[in-house]
């Protein structure tokens, strides 16, 4: 039986078939005749409860909100909802009315968004008992006019921060990022909340995005940043470390170490707070959703073999927009051993609606074969577009 | 009055106040709380006829098809239809339907599309009256087996492309594209629609994307390698050049020269056909379009000057992902002579969600003005996601 990097007790084949759960994927793909996206509920609970395990020997309270911007299928948040392992970081007043509409209530929530409008405000004055991470001093000055809201944190600027190889689009913390406040102007910043006679009580920051174990270095560095402005709030207060955390995904990526991740964190954070929260995204849904599609044809042109698929870059856009590496796996394995290097291609009119290049696959594929995107649970379905009215696809939660 | 480089006839200041035809912009913005598109009718249909009139002298027979991926907004289509100047390009089911929907009749419309799934050719095999081009071999084939359709066009890859500033996500037409047959395999695409006695009425390339008067040579240059594939064919064939006209995005942009444009297309394709076709996208709707967005908040980070608008790059891509410059006005000018350069930052909690960096605009702007954003006309509203759920706008069609 041939190996996959990827394979987990979850995700595998049997009898040449693969499986998500207990999920025969070939099968489920052929029920409908477009693209579907399957979430495994069982995988989203389990990566949620691994991150809470791996910090809970070393802090007393920790919290996880789960970023639903990575994924806003409805069926999932309520299965996380019902589960009671997380709450949920929310981005917009929209987010936070979804999330209500799945089961949370307001004080499950944490909030941490960019860029304010008046109805943003007046939207988010509906939730008195919501938690705001204030973004700059101007949201401190929006939130103190409602005169509603009593403790808010902090979202500050470390000034650096790391992503996925070093990718600088994911880059969320530098200092010409729009994100949080900068270090010169905390004070500022302590000052207008006193004014709206605001408590403290969080100081939240991004580290990054998608980071793997060779990042932790770099990690440890972004906290050393953070510990300036947690010597400046009089207060002891939760240390919110947003997001950020990585799966691998492709095979010479190193998972990341999560006792090394936790040891670290405790390390320079656990002199200064008793009270961690995490923010992850990517890391709780991501390996937990593949994306199934049905091939169209097989065409060699000039050195390339291109196997079409029937989808495009615009319902799952990180392959095209942000160079990440994509993964594929047939859902019903031949008996062969002849592979191929195939070039696969969605069904839209740009150059740039190419999922893979050069990946290996078995020589003998057809056109209506059963072909899994892995790695698909977050950041696919909730950026999809309608383009080219190309956006048709489904979504399964398996619980 | 200050001048700048984007005034026309129908977008400049009057008395300070940015209009679009008659419409004054801070006026209508100010009638919704989120981001709205105004389209200007009269200038998309000044597009569709100046690339006409360009052509008319040297071809008896010049058709062009708006390519409605670009803006699918009904009512601009509907107006194109009454307006009767061109017919659609259209690349998915979905498309054609939605042509049909404004007012379109199916043999008003040229369909190329890349990777048909069956569904795909079983919907298409509902409109036997509609053209095809096909884009590889095995597409012939699917749509000979239908045995409905009996004039198909071929969609070739001239092997080379140009692209706005030679970008390569832009480039449609090299020889690691999936689109188009290759030139080593035109005589199997021939002997293929022989087999199914498909005549073949028309060659179709794409020549790239958001070419401008500099990159004409390279024009001429692709057109050269297209040649051997009409002298192949043995039939006088209609000769579809696609997209890919540009329009200035920033200052230092030379409009594309039409009167010389025409003058290649004739001197390369003159000698083969008296029947061109088009089917240009943005040259038609970008510049009449604008995205009117409010300012949330103004506030220094740092070196930057920040300024928050109630918008992210999910509903107008181009300048995130595509790497294309952004030109913004503001829709009320004050009598100032003051500048400063503002970085302009949407609300998506995203580090590349940034519209410009260090652009000058007056030193007093406070939260709650109307900023334009221009030439937001094509491949925004259509590729827009909800992403954050913040994906709220409008679309107006001025007539």
């Amino acid at each position: 039986m041939k190996q996959f990097w990827w394979q987990r007790i979850d995700l595998g084949y049997k009898n040449n078939e693969l499986y998500l759960g207990d999920c025969l994927l070939s099968q489920l793909a052929k029920r409908y005749d477009h693209p579907v996206f399957v979430y495994y509920l069982p995988r989203v609970i389990s990566n949620v409860n691994r991150v809470k395990a791996a910090l809970t020997g070393y802090f007393p309270h920790v919290q996880l909100y789960y970023a639903m911007k990575a994924n806003r299928f409805m069926p999932l948040l309520t299965g996380l909802k019902l589960s009671g392992v997380c709450g949920l970081d929310v981005c917009s007043p929209k987010e936070v009315a979804w999330a209500i509409s799945c089961g949370f209530s307001p004080d499950e929530l944490s909030y941490t968004g960019t860029s304010l409008s008046k109805k943003d405000i007046a939207l988010l004055s509906q939730y008195p008992d919501l938690h705001i991470n204030c973004d700059s001093l101007a949201q401190i000055k929006q939130l103190g006019e409602t005169g509603l809201f009593q403790n808010i944190g902090l979202r500050i600027n470390p000034g650096m921060g790391i992503s996925y190889h070093n990718q600088s689009v994911l880059n969320y913390a530098s200092y010409n990022s729009k994100f949080g406040i900068y270090y010169p102007y905390l004070e500022q910043a302590l000052d207008l909340a006193k004014q709206y006679n605001f408590t403290i009580d969080t100081i939240h920051f991004h580290t990054g995005c998608g980071y793997l174990s060779q990042d932790l270095q770099n990690f440890a560095a972004v906290l050393d940043q953070v510990i300036p402005f947690i010597e400046k709030i009089p207060n002891k207060v939760t240390i919110n470390i947003g997001g950020g955390l990585g799966v691998p995904h492709q095979i010479m990526d190193t998972p990341l170490d999560l006792p090394q991740w936790a040891a670290i964190l405790y390390d320079k954070l656990g002199p200064y707070t008793d009270s961690i929260a995490l923010e992850p995204g990517d890391y709780i849904v991501k390996d937990a959703g593949v994306l199934l599609v049905e091939t169209t044809f097989i065409e060699t042109k000039g050195q390339t073999h291109f196997m079409g698929v029937n989808a495009g870059f615009n319902i799952a856009i990180e392959p095209s927009f942000y160079n990440l590496p994509c993964e594929a796996a047939l859902c019903s394995l031949p008996e062969t051993n002849a592979f191929k290097p195939y070039t696969i291609v969605g069904n839209i009119n740009e150059a740039l609606d190419v999922w893979l290049r050069d990946f290996s696959l078995p020589e003998e594929i057809q056109a209506g074969e059963i072909l899994a995107f892995l790695n698909a649970g977050g950041y696919a379905s909730a950026m999809a577009s309608n383009h080219c009215l190309r956006g048709e696809f489904s979504e399964i939660l398996i619980i």
